[in-house]
């Protein structure tokens, strides 16, 4: 946790009184420019979390730490990310948390990646794979960033070949053909390990749901999708937003099963809709 | 994380055929009871998480280690719990993670107790608040079924009189009137701190609201309900499942403001639409 | 309309204390058993609508004009009906009203085929299709019950043969695989005519889409889900209802294009998100 | 229907390339001009609908006859409309078809008045109240340019006098209280008439739904919301579209009871999930 008061160094959250949302490493002798002026960063050092602090031109800002959530929508991207919405269910229908060793592919901005490196804390371990050169640097960039090299171990590196580690706790897909791996994901995996990945389209949801099936030797796949339906927080006049996120992507899961034959094994389903759905 | 292979003592998962689920605790010289017929509890013992097992009629069963996910949802409950689909969320906006302090009140069933437990580890701490006598009982119950009392303080406590800790790093309401607890909750956060609650009713969100306006001290309130639409995961008939959880409840978050006197505070809004709520 | 009060011969729902409907028609002489004791049509006839009636044991019901909604809902089905969520929308978007001349198949329970004739009163013309010697049957009785026949044509014919309509205004099909009848459909409908379909899953929809890229002649080509979410119509503890229906099946809708070769035509898209999409 | 090809005094629906609608009247001698070149109605006049036409530089727009959808939602608005997703379901729940007579307050800008005058042809009538002498003068506008003041009463008056008309069969409120106007709705409305109104905030929902109770002689009660989700149609990309509308209004329906008195009522309520909320 971060201390407090503010230290120099820290990355903070300054917040607007228009609810804009700025993330700033503490430096001395810098200002921070806003469209209300400009705040001193050796004004903010030493101020506690949670108090304003006034721009030059007497404008208020809040001055927070940032959640996960903040670090998470403000990764500098140059790819679509996986949303907090999506990070938040896959931690607990993949038992990711304190410990767990994971890989992750393609790293993309590292959004992802930054996420499960603060749950993984303090003895996991994320390996997280990008092909592109471009990315890679990117995503090692914005992990600098928010501290989190110690935990991540970053592989430039086409997957096609499989993945160094083994017996892995859980392993989640972001790639655009998930089902090409699927053997190499097996591999990877500890017995029952938990399975994930990311998908636009539908198509891509059926073509890996159908190599799946081809291959055998997965159990308790799951699709689902997330949705976040957010409010105007006004206590007389409560109703939804106009507007919503109708679509990031299809989340699928599985679990890897050991020493099966194809022909023995039943399909072992997800749970109905009736208790888990929820 | 657990051992591989199961070991005497170990909670674990079995999934039957149809996609039952059924949590255990490994004991020698025990047997669990299926409609498909038993299972003997010495001839799991030893195989590996993620292998078939079979009744004594011959069907396979999948022993797996349990997710969060799992855990939450099997918790025996005798009042309404909150669903992995709000305590993911909540984790990120909240910033719970490795080694947070956290004051959680009702306790209920210790569903959420446990999966902040698990997320905290293993410096954290989660302070857990129940006034009735017969949840603080199941609660304990659940929670050392979960092996999850090392990190939890139970307290059985109306908590009019406040909370005993000081400068946690979030604080969750899963009480029926929040706003009758607000000034206890903003003297036990730090600065800055994550406030959140979860009620049914959109009356409640407004009376949430309406005290928080009155009160003041808090900023970057958060109003927003999280859907999760499931799909039959079949690769050449894919469409989602027939019905769905409506509703849950909504979830309400905002931060804590240090050294505000109402007046001169201005509202520091939630972020709008265009780019947190994803 | 239904003449005030009501008469003989009427078909009438009741509404009970608990919220339960039963679709009537009023006959002299017979009885209405229900789990409150029975009510006599006689005692019925000549009350007026919107009062309340009495069974033998006290009970309450409530005397009611059934709606469209209701006559749908209540249709006698051997299959997956069209719903009122559904049919309301294709109203609008297929520009169905008095005086249409539509196509519709499979007839099915002839849900979606009573709502057609409702709206093309007085002048308008129904002309259902169906396969099936028994959904025929079935339909005609349905249709029959609700006073719909007069303004529909049934049919029993395999519609491969084609329809034998001409620049009929709206067609829509709700059969297993509509691609294969996109020749057939064009030829009946007029000059951008208004085509229609429901299916229930991805796969479905993608192959409609497929085959009218390939074929062309098709425009402002649109793919939508209806969802519907009921509350519980307490004033003070307002809250949606615990469950919903998640899905029924995707709509997709086309206008007919006409004296087009395929190389020269463009795509001529839905309209977007930004203003048609409400 | 309109006639086949465009005449003269035609209201048509041009659909450009890239998927924007424009609705035109066709008047000899003019032009419309699009950022791809113009179109002279005199080119478009005698043109086969669903045919292709170019402007002078050579891009092919769609002619089209416009949909009641098209229609509503091209209304010149000067206040929120009612969308097309709301009025297909009320026309269905609340039993508006040919024939009937139909009282609407605010008149808003006329859309829901145009899609209801659209529904009850030939013999049916809405009357249509608007208090705002300007926004009674832009509904007159928009429904005189649609052709429906033929089956429209437009009033501009405060409705807190009361309607002129008595036992029409539905009644529709749009406007800011509709609480306050039950007891008019009331006498306005025939025995078991349909009353529905929306409203944007939960808070007026509950406001509904208190009077209602108050003053009894109201049944099937009934609040929902509608949503419309659309899709890329892309067969081999099938995706939701990134963003949709969260929200428009809730929507609240009940049955007009008579002659009853509140000590001696039960509280007929609307029909629960199981069947009707579809």
């Amino acid at each position: 946790m971060t201390a407090n008061p503010a230290q120099p160094n820290d990355l903070v959250l300054l917040l607007s009184p228009d609810g804009k949302r700025f993330l700033v490493r503490l430096t001395p002798g810098q200002q921070h420019h806003t469209h209300h002026g400009y705040l001193a960063h050796d004004a903010l050092i030493g101020q506690p979390f949670g108090s304003a602090v006034k721009t030059q031109l007497g404008h208020p800002y809040l001055l927070l730490q940032p959640s996960t959530f903040d670090l998470v929508m403000r990764v500098k991207r140059a790819s679509q990310i996986v949303y907090p919405k999506e990070i938040g269910y896959l931690l607990l229908r993949m038992n990711i948390g304190p410990g767990a060793r994971v890989i992750e592919a393609g790293t993309g901005s590292g959004a992802l990646t930054f996420a499960l490196a603060r749950f993984v804390r303090p003895d996991g371990r994320v390996y997280s794979y990008e092909e592109r050169g471009d990315m890679f640097e990117l995503a090692r960039k914005n992990l600098a960033r928010v501290d989190a090299l110690d935990v991540v171990e970053l592989k430039q590196r086409d997957i096609r070949a499989g993945f160094d580690e083994r017996a892995v706790d859980a392993l989640f897909l972001d790639v655009r053909e998930p089902w090409l791996f699927l053997a190499q994901a097996r591999a990877a995996l500890k017995g029952g390990g938990f399975f994930g990945a990311l998908v636009p389209t539908t198509n891509q949801v059926s073509d890996l749901l159908a190599e799946m099936e081809r291959l055998g030797g997965w159990a308790d796949v799951e699709v689902v999708e997330i949705l976040t339906r957010y409010y105007k927080a006004v206590a007389e006049r409560l109703r939804p937003e106009d507007r919503m996120v109708a679509h990031t992507g299809y989340l699928a899961f599985a679990r890897a099963v050991v020493r099966e034959t194809k022909e023995e094994s039943p399909a072992w389903q997800a749970e109905g809709a009736a208790d888990a759905n929820e």
